[in-house]
C-alpha cells in the first residue's frame, strides 16, 4: 500500500517514470494532510479555557475531520487502483466482436469508477476547507497559520481531484453520467470559490 | 526524522495535539510532492519520440526539479526543527537582566531563521510551479492532469510557506530584516500570481 510507504520512498516512487501513483493519489493525500492539520488545530483549541465557548463546536468538527482524513488516506491507494483498472481494461483482448464489446464495457465501467472516486475526494476536501476556515476564525490563534495551510491543502486537493474527474470524463460515453457529473463539478467549484475566499480573508485578518 | 515516517504514521502525528510538525512542514511537503509529480511528467515525456523536439529542455528541467524536490523534502524536517528552536528560546531563563538579554537575542535569532526557512521553501515552490506549467504545455499530454496537480501543490506550498514567514515576521524586531523580507514576499506573490494563472489557463486548454 502507498499509504504505508515511508515519505521519502513515496516521493521516489512518485517521481519515477511509472504513471501511477499520479495526480489523483496526490490530490487525495493533499486533502488528508489538510484534514490532519485541521484536526491538530482543533486539538490545540479544545480543552483550552480561553476557547471554552466554542468547545462543543470544535469537538463535533474534530470527530468529522478525523473521519474525513481517514477516508482521504484510503483514497490515496484507491485512486491508483482505479487508474490501474482502467489500464487493465485497455489491455483486454479485442480480436473478436464479443471481445471488443466486453473490452469496451470494461473500459467504460472502470472509467466511471475512476471519475467517481476523485469526485468523492473533491467533496471530502470541500468539507475540510470549510472546517479549516472555521477553525481559523474561532480556534487557537497561535495555530492560525496551520489552519490557513490546512485550507490551502484542501483547496489544492479539491481542484487536483476535479482535474482527475474531467480527464476521465472525456472518455465516458454515457451522456447522462457526463452531464450529471459536470453539474456536480460546477456545484463544488462554486462552493470552493466562496470558502476559499473566506479562508484567505480570515488568514489576511489574523496573519497579515 | 519526519520524512522517514510512514505516511499513515505521519498523518497521525500531524493531527495530534502537538504543534509540531505543523503548517510549515506541510508546505514544504506540498512543494516536494509537486516536484516529484513534475519529475514524473518529465520522465513520461523524455525518451518518447513524439516529444523528441523538447527532449533537451525536459532533461534540463528534470535535473533541476529532482534537486528542488530533495531540498524541499529536507525542509519538512528543517521547518519543524526551526519551530522547536523558537520554542526552546522562549523557555530560556529570564531571572536576571543578563539572562533576559540572552533570551531575547536567542528568540530573535531563532525567529529570523524560522522566517528565512519558509521563504526558501516558497522560492523552491515558485520554480516548481513554473516547471509544472511548462511541462503541462510541452510535455506528454497523457500526463496533463498530473502536471496540473503538480502545479497546484507547488502553489499551495508557496502560499502556505508565506503564511509561515509572515507569522514569524510579526515578532521580529529588526526593521531592516522585516522590510527586506516583506519585499521578497511581494515579489514571490506577484510571480506566483502570473504563473498560477498560466497554469490554470493551460490546464483549461488541455483538460477542460
Amino acid at each position: 500500500m502507498l499509504i504505508q510507504m515511508k515519505i521519502t520512498d513515496f516521493l521516489e516512487e512518485l517521481s519515477s517514470n511509472s504513471p501511477a501513483p499520479g495526480g489523483g493519489s496526490i490530490s487525495a493525500l493533499s486533502g488528508a494532510l489538510g484534514g490532519a492539520l485541521t484536526a491538530m488545530v482543533c486539538r490545540l483549541t479544545s480543552g483550552n479555557s480561553k476557547y471554552a465557548e466554542v468547545e462543543n463546536e470544535i469537538e463535533v468538527m474534530l470527530a468529522e475531520v478525523d473521519k474525513l482524513t481517514k477516508v482521504l488516506a484510503r483514497c490515496v491507494d484507491a485512486d491508483t487502483e482505479a487508474f490501474n483498472k482502467v489500464m487493465a481494461a485497455y489491455k483486454l483482448p479485442k480480436a473478436t466482436e464479443v471481445e471488443k464489446a466486453a473490452r469496451s464495457e470494461a473500459i467504460q465501467k472502470s472509467m466511471q469508477h475512476a471519475a467517481n472516486l476523485p469526485l468523492d475526494v473533491a467533496e471530502c476536501c470541500l468539507k475540510i476547507l470549510a472546517m479549516a476556515g472555521r477553525v481559523l476564525t474561532i480556534g487557537n490563534a497561535n495555530a492560525a497559520s496551520d489552519a490557513a495551510v490546512a485550507g490551502l491543502m484542501a483547496h489544492a486537493g479539491l481542484h487536483g481531484a476535479l482535474y482527475n474527474v474531467k480527464i476521465n470524463l472525456g472518455s465516458i460515453k454515457d451522456e447522462t453520467f457526463v452531464i450529471t457529473t459536470q453539474a456536480k463539478i460546477e456545484t463544488i467549484v462554486g462552493q470552493d470559490r466562496e470558502l476559499h475566499e473566506q479562508l484567505l480573508a480570515a488568514a489576511s485578518r489574523v496573519i497579515g
